[in-house]
């Protein structure tokens, strides 16, 4: 099974590392293949979370420009506050602060993530109608008319003869009906004609195909991963259709994709070895061209970046050593921290994206990495016996990653819809292990229908209702932070998380919080309460005589009553009485 | 219930009925609008058969233009045999060898309809593509140069020059680049172009946007279906929802095609209530201008259409009248063959489709009217309480029907590909109810995960499937036949069924087939099993001393072996023996 999952590791990770990759690219101009080889040296979690960072980054950009500042050179002088903030929470031993994480914190951010694959693989999707742009009124009639042809600008601006001059081609020379669509975009030639749309050709479709791919790829590896718990073929059959399923998926969408000829986007591959831009080195100075002032004033940013980085960090390890994956290994919080910090030191200076925890991959790595019994009988769930915890999965991922630069010629025929496909698989599937999520559903679920959760049991329905809506809240305020302008305080609000967190102890009572927060497993804690209310049963059987109190009677025996305490489990002392009648039987003894 | 239930039977009928109409179009020349009002006359089943009708009248399409005889007219000859054998069928009690129709015919009957819905809906999907063509291989970088424009023919035959000719117009006048393809195709021009297929312009996004609809339209709909065993929303709404699936679907993916407004293929709707043909009346007269001895000779083929149309009619009607449906009122085998051999005349004198029974049509109907327990635990099944037996359905079906004369300006807005998809949707779901499918999935089943059916405990794993196989050979026989040249053949094919039924009777006892080839419903024969088993049980303990046996011993008592027979349900007389001690306690009495 190792070698399975090793594979199938591969290529559930490598596929969105690369597209958050292309997510990043406007920001950190970089080649993809730089990029990918730059993630082998060995980590233990990896790089999608970089779309958040860039996304709170995203907002300096404009700054730097309008300062006239170097990009890069800041963002390294940032990196390297950040490595060294970093490096003093190791020494300051701040990761023992984790405690304060609980399941509020964790799934709100897991959340938000989770929601992040799915918004971005569905943006990618509308931003691919933009560029390859349908004519929705065609009349199929009037075909025989439609044309887009290139034809000078009407009117020629400064700028258009600048950059006729340049290319050193009269424009009179040119015969602009010959042009084809990149030539007419490249001499600032107008598209005219019926087929035209705002800024070049209508065209057929692609747009279309791209959905096609899209949908059929998210479809597909859902059903081949649920195919471990279908009747059908043994069990070694299903196991392995289930576990390589995003890659079974992906190999049938490439040759679909290549047998219909369709010239859908693929991965954009460079096919050399180098900086995307010639302007910079392999490595960059942290001032650059910028004045001497900007290496302090990068404090401040970096302090944002460091409390993202750290919280996403430590999150993402909480969440992987929830004590439901029941792992025997001991967690690393120190050295993972460490080993982030130095890493986004060197990452900074080779102008690299940044080295950061990854949650949904993350999480899908140990998901991959679960050890199930083998059942027999139809319908019975597997029961999960552990993680094969070892270090040969990530070792074999990162090496296959970075053999990937010898398979250039294969990876450019995957489509970039397929990719997208598998993101939005990713984020809904990661969506499945989150509470949060299932509390949600409870709000258009009718009380008859609701499962037989454990927190339902001990905490009233509107109480459960106020905790989800409080962190819905919260997760919508994330979201639009991220969104808005205020995207800089990102940050700040996931360290909010832990703070409203805490307030919350004022509308719920302890007991309460530890039903709807609380890292124990939810099915062992079902047992435990199971177990416990059958000690109840049982206890109530046992009574305790206090004293008891005799009453004048006039009869052969004696009437007392007995004082009795019910003993029911831990905290209720209620005392009963009871009438006793005692007859005296010596009297009648041979 | 009873009115949503009319508009879900309206819409869920209405559909295919129109799709099954297209099918036949070429073979019946006769105007939509024309036929859904014929159909409107009240009847029990209704016309999706059409299409095996039309399909076996196909070779003999050729034969009649062969000979130069008139088809319409040939069809009436042949239509008003049929009316007279039906008749004769119905004089002689022939529905009365209904009893030789089991379970083996009709499920290789019904799921031949199936298959037939299936795959007529995938196939015009296909035939999208020919009449849609795309360009696969695209070069996005040329689309500036793509055009397809009509040009003059490079040699002009004689039968184009007449064209021409007819037309009035000199082919030197015509100005050929400013034709639409409409004008292009009727002047006989020729596409010329890198934008040109084989017969025309590729036109772009329609082939693809079809797809979408089609299957969007199938997994929709199944979806909304199954609403209904969902944990959401209240009772009532998710009941709603699930029988208005269909209508709702159609409804959704209209305003979706609207909305985008790619121009893909729509409802052919005529916006006059007249005849197709000029060249015919409202009557056809069986001779026409056919010699006298056709009228005769059209009884050999009206004997193959008298075999399929009652064979049809019974095997629509038996499964309609299965026991498990718990229907009340009596069923009218003979009468609902009157009906159609007298509508079957009408029919072929007006030239109208022939009214057969709708096998699939006809279960959706029962099914829709089923009344079914309101469940209140979760996960519970609802508990089948009988059918809703009234003639408000069907008569409200007719009648609305007959009214979307006055809806086409509504239903032209309907796309073709929906249609298909709602076709998919219903041969796939009919295929759900049926036992034979059940047994196919065995084949790639492993025995532990085998679900605990009521033949699998009686009949061995081996003989289950050579009755499977016995059968899949018999539907692949069918399928070969009516594709075939040999489609004539198909109706004696399917009287075969029964006789190659009552041969299985060499091979398996009368106890397996009993088990694999009943009508009695599943569920009451394992509860009944389950009785039987427990009363087995009880049997066991009751032993029935046969005769017993002294032998010598000197003690105080005496020494006897009984003779005792273990009374295990029915059949099992093994007689056991067990020695007896009697000691005699008269002695001591005081």
């Amino acid at each position: 099974m190792t070698f399975q999952d090793e594979v199938c590791c591969l290529f559930s990770f490598r596929i969105p590392t690369s597209v958050s990759f292309e997510i990043i690219s406007p920001f950190c101009d970089i080649s993809v293949l730089y990029r990918t080889n730059a993630s082998t040296l060995s980590c233990p979690y990896k790089l999608s979370i970089v779309c958040v960072v860039s996304l709170t980054l995203c907002p300096n950009l404009p700054l730097s420009s309008d300062y006239d500042l170097s990009y890069l050179s800041l963002r390294t002088s940032i990196g390297l506050w950040t490595a060294f903030l970093c490096l003093v929470l190791v020494a300051t031993d701040a990761s023992s602060l984790v405690c304060y994480i609980t399941r509020f914190t964790e799934e709100a951010f897991a959340a938000l993530i989770c929601i992040i694959f799915i918004y971005e693989a569905l943006e990618k999707l509308v931003h691919l109608g933009e560029l390859y742009p349908i004519n929705m009124n065609n009349k199929l009639d009037n075909l025989t008319f439609y044309i887009c042809q290139c034809s000078p600008p009407v009117n020629a601006t400064p700028e258009i003869q600048q950059v006729w001059n340049r290319s050193g081609v009269a424009p009179e020379s040119i015969s602009w009906t010959q042009l084809d669509v990149d030539e007419c975009s490249s001499m600032r030639g107008e598209f005219v004609g019926p087929a035209c749309g705002h800024h070049g050709p209508y065209i057929p479709d692609v747009l279309f195909w791209s959905v096609i791919l899209f949908f059929t790829t998210f479809f597909l590896s859902s059903f081949l991963k649920q195919f471990k718990t279908k009747l059908y073929f043994p069990t070694k059959v299903r196991s392995t259709i289930s576990d390589f399923a995003v890659f079974l998926t992906i190999m049938i969408m490439v040759l679909v994709d290549y047998l219909v000829g369709i010239p859908s986007p693929k991965l954009n591959v460079p096919d050399r070895f180098q900086p995307t831009s010639e302007n910079r080195g392999w490595l960059i100075s942290p001032l650059g061209t910028n004045p001497w002032w900007t290496m302090l004033a990068a404090a401040i940013p970096a302090l944002l970046c460091t409390i993202l980085i750290f919280m996403d960090q430590q999150i993402t390890a909480v969440i992987i050593n929830r004590k439901e994956h029941k792992l025997k290994k001991g967690c690393g919080y120190h050295l993972d921290l460490l080993v982030v910090s130095v890493m986004l030191g060197v990452c900074s200076i080779m102008g690299l994206p940044w080295f950061v925890a990854a949650t949904v991959l993350s999480i899908s790595h140990v998901n991959s990495l679960k050890l199930e019994s083998e059942c027999s009988a139809p319908g019975e769930q597997p029961k999960f016996l552990g993680i094969r915890e070892q270090r040969v999965t990530s070792f074999m991922i990162f090496i296959l990653m970075g053999c990937s630069v010898f398979m250039t010629s294969v990876l450019k025929f995957i489509p970039m819809p397929v990719l997208y496909g598998v993101f939005l698989y990713m984020g809904v599937s990661s969506l499945k292990g989150i509470q949060f999520f299932d509390r949600i559903k409870l709000f258009c679920m009718p009380a008859k229908h609701q499962p037989d959760l454990i927190y339902l049991r001990y905490v009233p329905l509107w109480k459960v209702h106020v905790f989800t809506l409080v962190q819905l809240t919260c997760l919508v305020l994330l979201w639009v932070i991220k969104a808005s302008a205020a995207a800089v305080v990102f940050p700040m609000m996931v360290l909010a998380l832990v703070f409203i967190r805490k307030l919350l102890d004022l509308c719920f009572t302890n007991r309460e919080l530890s039903w709807l927060d609380d890292l124990m497993p939810e099915s062992k804690k079902k047992k435990e309460d199971d177990k416990k209310k059958k000690a109840k049963e049982e206890a109530q059987r046992i009574l305790e005589v206090e004293e008891g109190i005799a009453h004048p009677y006039d009869g052969p025996g004696i009437l007392k009553t007995l004082k009795v305490r019910l003993v029911v489990g831990d905290n209720s002392d209620a005392v009963y009485q009871c009438p006793l009648y005692l007859e005296e039987v010596t009297a009648h003894s041979p």
